[in-house]
């Protein structure tokens, strides 16, 4: 079994009967959503699941899982996703498959987030993985200019095959190289604030429960209440 | 003549030869782009026009104004829109005509802004006009819910015939019946952190120049340096 997988299995134990349950996306969460589809068909665990990508939706449809979207329910008890950085306090940066809008949509709704990842996830400081900001197409290489010029080393998200990256909301990805991030929550403000992006990949005081996979099993980490949303 | 006309025709005058000019939209941008092009066609002004919807593209391109995108230019010379509201500090509200987040692209990037209206659009304070939030489609309820919940009366924008309307970008529009906004930075502030908030049509700190349409003639304001951005 994968660092993945464990993490996925693990996470999978925390849903219970008739849950709203909203389903990460990547390569971690694929996992949670494979688990979540064993208990579903052999456990008769009764849920409803809430996808954050297309992907994901069609994954957890082929597996028998109730679908939901966001605006069919009240509320999400439980939102289990995946990350690409988690810093020494918890703050997060999602978005290396795309899906970050609908994952922080779906996030804002939920009553706890408990994200899953291996342990080469967990680091000192975010930054080193480049952060996605969802921006408008129109417009879109101004904005790119204008994080030139701010130093931020922007790069358009491409496709496999060259092309620029559309998401699943038809808007497109700018990655910021941006190595370290001292001041995440100003970062956050001064990204929000700018017309034409959509939204951005840091996740910050969100995060309630972390279980990272590591050699000798999953660990399990609960944030302390301040870092709680 | 009528005072969107009137405007229309006077903030024409404002366009210098080789400009890059930002072409709102609107009934009373209608009027200005029609000027422009009958100054390209009859004393030959060689401009660009940077349109801010389908429907001003296609206004501008059928009367030969040379038509590029935001992306296409470095900066844009001057913006000619109009507003819904302007408060008597020279705030404004723009979206009625749901154009407003390509209104604020383009106007982001101008070096100068000129709105143009008829009298009934200055008041003293912005919010008897509902202020129209674009918003992504996916957990477009739940903000309608959160809206509600806020007691900001929202509602959303449909169609002649009734239907859910869709922004030139694909978006949703939830307009907020507000009747007065008393702190419009505070509120701008707070929908821009908001997730699932792609814009608003808040225009704070952005016009230099306003021409009202009076029964007796144009009446051009010079906005303070205070509120220019």
């Amino acid at each position: 079994m994968n660092l993945k997988q464990m993490v996925g299995i693990e996470a999978a134990s925390y849903v219970k009967q008739d849950m709203i349950v909203g389903l990460g996306t990547g390569s971690t969460a694929y996992y949670f959503i494979e688990e979540l589809g064993r208990r579903v068909k052999e456990e008769h665990l009764q849920i409803q699941g809430v996808p954050t990508s297309i992907a994901s939706r069609e994954q957890a449809s082929k597996l028998g899982i109730p679908i939901r979207t966001i605006d069919d329910v009240p509320y999400v008890d439980l939102v289990v996703d995946g990350a690409d950085e988690i810093s020494a306090d918890f703050q997060g940066i999602k978005g290396g498959g795309a899906a970050l809008l609908f994952e922080k949509i779906v996030a804002s709704y939920a009553k706890e987030i408990i994200w899953i990842v291996d342990q080469s996830k967990m680091v000192d400081t975010l930054g080193k993985f480049p952060l996605p900001v969802e921006v408008v197409p129109y417009g879109a290489k101004q904005l790119f200019r204008l994080f030139s010029e701010k130093g931020y080393n922007p790069s358009f998200r491409l496709t496999a095959d060259g092309q620029l990256l559309t998401t699943d909301c038809n808007h497109n990805i700018i990655d910021l190289h941006l190595t370290a991030i001292e001041h995440p929550h100003q970062l956050n403000e001064e990204l929000n604030q700018l017309v034409g992006v959509v939204e951005h990949g840091l996740f910050l005081d969100m995060v309630k429960t972390v279980i990272v996979g590591q050699d000798n099993g999953p660990k399990t980490i609960l944030v302390p209440p301040r870092k709680i949303k």
